[in-house]
Order: structure tokens, then C-alpha cells, then sequence
């Protein structure tokens, strides 16, 4: 392990909404890093701990307006600012030679017209080409060398890593069925009606029916996967802080041993899958790790393969993909800085 | 309204486990009924306002042992026994001249064979072909003047009234996907481990993916009203107390305006039936209620609509229906006894 | 009960916050009334049932702004305002000749000058004199001939339920510890980070330890009672919905069984109230009533009493309470309205 | 850190209970400790991680019948069995020359007469005067040496952690009240009706008020800081999974400031006490973790002093102490194993 002064120093800009807090939860006691630079808008010359008293004696970092990153000396910038907001910090950063993993959606999507319905006007459409999409079991490679991460949305976590197997298989010629469960913090720490307490607690409902823009980034990576056709996609908001069951309907002729073959097959080597074969998925035992618990059945009846995955939204769904990105930048081993076991109960 | 002598008599077997007591919650306050007997096997001789506090100056009769029904002046009895365990009771109140309903499954599936695969044999067969399945929006004329109603299950419940009017219509001609998301009291108030709290809060899992019980009822009330293919259901244990969302996938070609007017056309006059179109149903607008909330979409990349419906797992999914097949049964207008507002917030 | 043309024509203002919708919830079924203005400032010109699905059929009509109830029919007027804004209101519709029940806290305390305190200055101190404290269990004759009621708030309810029969009694000479626990609803429907969902879920705290502007309301009820000492407040926010926990400990000597006297000699012939002895009272029990259970002990080694009290926030904490209050004007039984058993489980 | 060769090996004598779960969680990631052995009743022959999903890959060995830890390398025993059950186990450990930490309640109280008032008859009472309890901020010496820790309580040391610097002051002159609210797994693992989801759900109620098994334990230790009268004791049950926030109250004279001094000079140097002033301290800044948060406030108007702290029940109040017990015992730096912050939000 590199003694203090040989850490790598990172900013992590946005640090006290949800994904950002976790970012500073994950690399406070990441043993290759020094968090060198925080900024929040909302709660300026504040510190940290201030703002998350259980940060106190983990990180007392002051929080600053984030236009100073440029005077840190952090080599590696976080950005966890809202969609449409970090494009221009992500641009800034990399022409000042430092690198970025941007936990925004701002370059998830590889066609800015795409991006423009969902999101407004891209920023800067020039470096879509060389943003690398933030998932290391699929694009690793890409991953060592690239200096923009783009680190995959929740949703799209949770899917793609139950049905990309599938879909490299040519498995997938018709729509798939992907239906979402989600905690509420995957909305961030945002202040709207429908994310107060008394709204969540005791109810459950989809939403977003119509269209939620997590849906073009699954159907790219679906499509690039040799997926052939798009995803029906209805997510559902769950009474619970954190992670995402992902529930995946596939039609599938004959054979359904082929399943666990090919989830054995891509996932045997990655340190953070779990393959649960028939047994189903949980919420818990993925809650506060970075960890994917895959489960899936064949329903001989109807054809149908179900597929399960259960992810912590701000785990592998955000802050702990965007530290495991992290590590193979770096060239470290990819579970440094997140072994910590899930909390249970 | 008829005053308290003209009032008719009911009993209760089973009165305190979840549909037992909400039961209790309905009648007690019902202005045709009066509760005349109730049992308990765990809480035998105890009064069901020490077992249940809230039931204070509201229900404070004696839970006996439920064979002493027969001493009892009721003229209805609403079993809400275990599977397999009611059969014997209802055979012997039909027998006694009385009327039945039933929350048990024993009765719902017309198929004594179908019936012993998922819960045992079966103690009173021949009694399957007089059983009315009670979901009123379907069978009300029946219903009407049967001796013996099956209480349809919660699940089947929640699937049935968002996918009828597309079976009935020819439209469900392939499987459909029903992913369910339910509440605990739908597992009764049985000592399991994965029922307790701390197993069951944060928490959010599939479970039963290789066969769930209510699976054949969904399907042969499907086949009853024209469905061509069997579904695909999966259900999900939520952390809340009660209600189940059911999202359905089905595949249709085109006219996609042909959903809202089936939907309009199979429940303009249904009091228990919210239309809530394009809009979200969700969990808390039915809490504590007789109503199923239902809304849809048609999605256009993929030909598929999905329809969403909402209950009360332990209302429309239970004790609420219950007491709508029994103002049918009786005459009564159906919403007497069932127009408390929802819980909400 | 009146037939739909005697029934007495009501306004709601702030008809969409959370007393304010329970108000609705519960005066849509109270059989003497007839809800003939609402309004909202937020949703102004939507209807009830759009905000608030679960209203859909019962409660339908539009929302207005505030200004507007005089030219409603309205003969009686609930201001669910927020605090300071309600004063105001109250003051026009009493010059118009209408009667008020007033949710707010503008009317609570006698004192102008403790008002200023708390809350800032009072727009209307005029009317203090005139103002009733809406606790029918020891204001109910002055509440049979007032004008102007002003409803309790939720902690004081639940405290002075369970001390004022030991301040009468003259058994409150040294302060009170009044340890209080309440679920999220008591804090309004605004918008504050504190209350989101992710903040609430799975945690509880103190707050406002060092003076929270119910305790002179409590004090002042206390002192009137007969009360020798201030009280010591401190409420706790709980990750529940409704319902309030009010734990407190009075120094008492000797002779224990005199507790039970004491509450039974008060509380004998009051429909709300649920004596439970020494069992505890819990939340559940009361959720979505107007009752207030209570439970006491004497700890014999340390010669305290303690007395438990549970009550819903919103039924007798708010707008239950208003309803009893409206009922006591209106000369009704007093139960008219708030039959409805608790929502267990 | 020494090299896996050199890690002490240990067992853990009910290893899929709440506590002891936890115990894995946490010693599976502790650099000097290495799993040898442990042993569960009910899931005797399966492995830790079939039992517990979250700890597959972290902790998979097989849970064995308790008595077979005579046959484990294991030099450190952890019983977290049920009380009574434990007591034999620790007798037998410590004559076969191995050391213990008892998370049960069988040696804690050092009067056997106390003991047998509350948990029946004492198994081993020999043994009491050699157990040291494990509340290293309390007797961090003797637990350098001891063969027998007892791990205290949960409720005791919330309590004890606010109390005993008030207590060596010779400030507790007259019965402290201690208002105590807990998450559900402080009563363990248990299949009990009142711990089923849909009974703590939206629910909070006190327990136990004639008389807890916590409370003789706390009078003992505040006895032996010094305090010169017993305490009053009400638990209440929240609906979260984890931690406990106590609220105490304690009659106080003059000098506010005193309060600061002695916390501070109490807990100045110890690493797992967060003072946190003036602010209130939260069940979530310590889930997870092995922390105490304390808050005070001395309210002048009635000169009493309220203590508040928060601890996880099953960390600091259970699995995190009997940790930081070893760590003392075996000289290494306290805070080992331990550095893990907070799972916020």
C-alpha cells in the first residue's frame, strides 16, 4: 500500500448530495487516495463533517465553491453535480490536463442528439468520442487508459449488468422487459414533495411510464451488446433509502442450462458479481457495497427467462463504480477501498 | 338502514390473523351486519380487543374455538382459515343450512387436481362447482345467489381487474408478464424468519419465481375469460405493511386508445374501480380501501401496454372483497360498509 | 341525521396540507356536513382529487385561493393556514359572522407577548380573550357557545391528556419530563431536507432541545390546571408517518393506586379516550382516530409515575380534534365523524 | 499488520443470530483476527454465507455444532448465545486455558441474587468475580488482563456512556430518568409476533415499564460511578433495525458549563465518543459503526440537564465493544477493525 504522501489527491466536486456523500463514505478510508478537494454550492465554508456529523474525524475537509478545484492540487476530479451542470466543469478539468469521472449523465450517452431530448443541449457534444461508459465488466479495457469516465446511471447498472451476457449471445430479438425497483435516494437529495417521508413511507408506485431517460442508455448499451431490439423500462419507487432490484423478462427458446453457462462464462473473474443461479437476489446483501447479485430462472411454461439483479444504487449504481473505475485507471487491484461487507440487518 | 335487531348475524373463524381482523375492522362497523362469533385457535377465550387494543369499544366479543360456530345464531360465516384447514368448516356450514365465504384458497380453483398440486388434497371436492369465484366485477350475477363465495386471492386479485378487458377482447394472445410487488400481510401473521422486521425493512426481493400458488388461480380466470397463453408472474416483497402493485406487460398491435376505452367500457358503472388513465396508481390511494386504481400505457417502440393496477392487499385482496360479494349476496347496495376514504397520508 | 339540505356548509383553507387534507378525509363522510369551499394556495384551481388521487369520487371540488371563501356559503370555516398567516383569516370571517376553528397556533396561547416569542408578532391579539382551547375534555362548555375555537397542537394534545388529571389534582409540583416521539406529518408538508425520505427512513433524533414553541402552550395549560412548575419538553422525530409517543415522568409519593383513580374519575364518560392501565399504549392503535390511549405506572423504587399517551398527530392531534370540536358546537354526539376504527395493521 | 499466519484465531459461538452475525461482518475484515470457527444450533452444517447471502465470499466456512469449538485452534471464544445458554460454554473455555467475550447477559451483573431475580439461576457465579465489564471507556485497565470479558448491555451502554461522567461528579444525587428508544434487533433474532414486520411498521411503543432486565445493570455500574439513587428505565421500540438513542434527565444545579467540562474531560481522548455539544446526535451518524454520539443541554428554566446518546445497538451495544474488548486485551491499537464510518444515508 502507497504511504500518505504517495496518494493520489482527488476533488470530488458536488460532495454532499447523495452520490457524493458516498464517494467521500468510500474514499475517506480508500488506502491509494487523498481526498485533497471538496465543493458543495449549498453549503459553502462549511465543513463536511458539518454538514454529515458521521463524517466527524473522517473527513473535516472544508467545503468550497467548486470553481476552486482549479487551485487543488487533486490529479483526479469526481464530478457529482446535476445532469447539464458538469459537462462544463468536465471540460475545463480535462483541458487543465487532470483527469475526470463524471457521475452525471452528461457523457453516458455517445449521440448528443440523443442527450438533447432528455436532457437540454450538451455542453461539450466534442468530447462525447472520448468519454469511456464506466462499466468495468464490460469495458475494462478501455477503462485503463481513457482520462473521461463516464460513470453509468443506476438503472442502467442494474440492467445491463443481468442482460448483456444475453444480448453478446444474441439472445435478445425482441423486447425485453425491465421492471425497476428503486430506492428513493436514487432521485438525489433534491427537495420535492414527492420525495418527503410521509409521500415514500407506506406506498409504492412506477413511475416515469412514459419515458425516463435512463431508457436511451440502456437501449445503447443494449444495441452495442448486439441487442435486437429496445427495452421496455418502467421503474418504481421503493420505500427504502438505497438499491435497485432490476426484474428482466426474456423470451428464450429451449436450452435454459444455457443461462448459468453464460453467466458463469462472463462473470467467473469479476470481483464484484455475484451469482446467486436459482436463488433470488435482495436489496440487503448488496446495501452500501459495490457488489451485483444476479439470480435468474427459466420458466419452461412460457418460454421465458427472469432475470434478477440486486444493486445499491449509490454503490455500484454510482459512487462505488465510479471508485472501481477508479482502481483500474490506476492499475490497482479493483477491490481496493471496497471490501467493506454490506450492512445486514 | 336496518336497525340492530333486523341486522344479520355473522361469524368470523380465524378472526385474528391479518384478513381475519380486517374482517373485524369492516363488519363492526357495517350498518346491515352485526357480529355475532368469532374464533381463534392462538387466542381462544381471550376478547379480540385484547389481542387488538384498537379494537377497544369497537369489538370486544370472546374468540372461541371454531367448531363452536354451530352454537352460534350466525346466518353468514366468513372462514379466513388456513389452506386446507377451512374445507372441512365450510362443507359443514353449507351443510348446516348456512351461507359461506370463504378467503381460504380451498375453493377458488375449480380444478380439484390443479388445487391438490399447490396445497394437498382436497378435502371437499364436490363442493368446487357451486363455489362462485367472488370478484363481483366479474360474476356478479352469480354471486347473487350462491351459498358458497371463494374469495379470490390478492394477487389474482390485482392482476384479474387490470387484465380482463384485454383477455375478453381477444387481446391476450401471447404470455404476459405480471410482476407483482406486495406488502407482508399478503404471507398472513405466521412466525417466519424472513417476516420479522429487521429481515424485512431496507429489503426488497423476488421470491417464488419457480411457482407461486396464485399462479394457476390468475390463469385459469385468464383461460376463463379468453386468454390464449398462460402468464409469467413474479412477485416481490415490499417493505410495507400493506398493498400490492401489479405492473403487466402485454403485447398489442396498434389503436393504442383501445386500452382506455376497454378499460371504460368494462368499469364505467364499477364503484370500486378507479380509471386513473395515464396517470400512476399507487400504493396509498387504496390503503385501507376496497379499490383497485388502475392506469396504462402504450408503449410505442415496442408494441407493448402496460397496465398497472393497485389494491389493498388486505381490502379488494381480501376482507374488503369479501364484504362486497356479501352486500351482492345480500341485496345491498355494494359500497355499504366500504366508504371510508383511503389512509392518506 | 340531517338529510343532505340541513347539512351544515363548511370551508377548508389549506385544504392540501396534511391537517388539511385529514379534515377533508374526515368531514367528506361526517353525515351533518357539507364541504362547500376549499382552498389552496399551492394548487390553486386543481381539484381536491387531482392532488390527492385517493379523494377521487369523494372529495372533488376545486381549490381556490384563500381570499375567496367569502363569497362560499360557508357558514363555518377550518383555517389549516400556516402559523401567522391564519390570524388574519380568522379575524375577517368572525367580522363577517362566521364561526372558526383554527388549526394553526395562532389562537393558542392567551398571552400575546409568549406568542411574539415563538412565533412573531400577532395580527389579530384582539381576539385572544375570545379564543376557546379546543381540548373538549376540559373545555367542553365553553366550546358548546365560542366562535372561535383554537385547536391544540399535536404534543400538547397528547401531554395534557395524560398530566392535566395530576395537575388538577394538585400532584404536579416539581417540573415534569414530558419525552416525546412523533412521526414526520407533524412537521407540515413543506419542503425541508430534514424530512425527505432518505434523511427520516431509519433513523430518529432529538430536536429543538433547547425550546420548541409547543412547550408554552403545554406550561400554559398545566399552570391553568393547577400545575406548580414549567414542564421539560423534548420531542423526537420518528421514521413513521402519524402518531405521537408521549412518555412522562411525574415525582409522586406514596399511595400508587391513586393514578388509576385519577384517570378513571376523568376520563370515565369521554368517547375518545382509551384507558389501558398498566398496559402501554402504542401508535398504531389510535392511527387515523380521534382517540388518545393512555397507560400509567408507578415505579416504586424511585416514586415515579409514569404516563404513556398515544395519539395520532392528525386525529386528535389536528383535524379529529377540530371535527370533536365542531361536533360540540354544533350540539351532535360527539362521535359524529370519527367512528372509524383504527387502520391496524 | 501481521501476516495471515500470525493472526489470532477465534470462534464465535452463535454465529447466525443478530449480534453474532455482526461479529462475522465485522471480524471478517479485522487485520489481526482470523474466522476459525463458528457454530450455530439452527443452521448446523450449512455455511455462514448460505445462511447470510451478504457474506458470500467474505465469510463462507461452516457453522458447526457449539460444542464442537473444543476441537477449533480458536485461542478467543465470543459467545453470543442466548442468556443462560452462554454461561456453561464460558465455565468451559476458560478451564480448557482460552479466553472469552460473552456478548450474553450471564456476566455482567456481579451479584449472582441479582442475577437469578432477572434470568433465572446462575450457572457458573464462581466466575462473576473474575469478569471484567467490557466497557473500555470504564475499565480499560482490567480489560488489558482479564480471561472473561462481559460484554455490557445495549441499553446500558447508551446509558452508562452519558451517565457515568455525571456520576463520578456526584451529580446524580436522585432518580435518573433514562427514556430509551431502540431498533428491533436489540431483541435478536427471536420468531415473537410483536417482531414481525407488519406489528413494529409505522408503530412506536414503550415496554417493559414495571421492569426491564437492563435496568439492574445499569443501577450497578451508576452505582459504582458513584451515583446515589437507581434509575427510571422506559425502552421503546422504533421501527428501524438498528440503534438506540437514549434521552436522560438529570436534576442539576447551577454552572451549565459544568456539563462540557466533564464530557470532555471524560472522553477527550477516546476514539469512539463523538461530542457532539449543544447539537443533538442521530441514530444514522453511528449505524454500522462502534461509535457513541453524545449531545446536552441544560435547561435553565426548570435546572435539569438532558443527556442524549446514540449508539448501534448491535455496535457499540453489542458485536463493535466486544471488538474494541479484544482489541485492548490483545494491545492493539482500539480502533482495528473498526474505522468502517457510518452507512449515511
Amino acid at each position: 500500500m502507497p504511504v500518505s504522501s504517495e496518494r493520489l489527491r482527488v476533488a470530488v466536486l458536488g460532495a454532499t448530495g447523495y452520490a457524493g456523500v458516498e464517494l467521500l463514505r468510500l474514499l475517506a478510508r480508500h488506502p491509494a487516495v487523498e481526498l485533497a478537494f471538496l465543493s458543495s454550492e449549498q453549503y459553502r465554508s462549511r465543513s463536511a463533517s458539518e454538514v454529515y456529523p458521521f463524517l466527524s474525524g473522517i473527513v473535516d475537509l472544508s467545503l468550497s465553491a467548486p470553481e476552486a478545484w482549479r487551485e487543488s492540487p487533486a490529479e483526479v476530479v469526481f464530478t457529482a453535480l446535476p445532469h447539464g451542470t458538469a459537462a462544463p466543469f468536465v471540460r475545463d478539468v480535462l483541458a487543465d490536463g487532470r483527469r475526470v469521472l463524471d457521475i452525471s449523465a452528461d457523457f453516458r450517452l455517445r449521440d448528443a442528439a440523443v442527450y438533447a431530448r432528455w436532457y437540454g443541449a450538451h455542453a461539450a457534444p466534442e468530447l462525447l468520442p472520448q468519454a469511456v461508459y464506466g462499466l468495468p465488466e464490460l469495458y475494462r479495457e478501455a477503462l485503463r487508459t481513457t482520462r473521461l469516465v463516464a460513470v453509468p446511471g443506476c438503472y442502467p447498472t442494474g440492467a445491463l449488468l443481468g442482460l448483456v451476457p444475453l444480448a453478446r449471445a444474441g439472445l435478445i430479438r425482441e423486447p425485453v422487459i425491465i421492471d425497476a425497483k428503486s430506492g428513493t435516494t436514487g432521485a438525489g437529495r433534491s427537495l420535492k414533495v414527492d420525495q418527503l417521508f410521509a409521500e415514500v413511507n407506506e406506498n409504492c408506485r412506477p413511475y416515469a411510464v412514459a419515458g425516463h431517460r435512463h431508457r436511451p442508455e440502456i437501449d445503447q448499451e443494449l444495441a452495442r451488446a448486439g441487442a435486437g431490439a429496445p427495452c421496455v423500462f418502467v421503474p418504481h419507487l421503493l420505500p427504502v433509502t438505497r438499491g435497485i432490484i432490476s426484474t428482466m423478462y426474456v423470451p428464450l427458446d429451449g436450452r435454459p442450462e444455457r443461462l448459468t453457462e453464460l453467466f458463469e462464462a462472463a462473470y467467473a473473474a469479476e470481483p464484484f458479481i455475484v451469482l446467486r443461479g436459482g436463488e433470488v437476489p435482495e436489496l440487503r446483501e448488496v446495501r452500501g457495497t459495490n457488489r451485483c447479485a444476479i439470480g435468474w430462472h427459466w420458466d419452461e411454461g412460457t418460454g421465458r427467462a427472469i432475470v434478477m439483479t440486486a444493486i445499491d444504487n449509490l454503490g455500484k449504481g454510482a459512487a462505488g463504480q465510479a471508485v472501481q473505475c477508479l482502481n483500474v485507471m490506476l492499475g490497482l487491484p479493483e477491490t481496493i477501498g471496497l471490501e467493506a461487507p454490506a450492512l445486514v440487518p
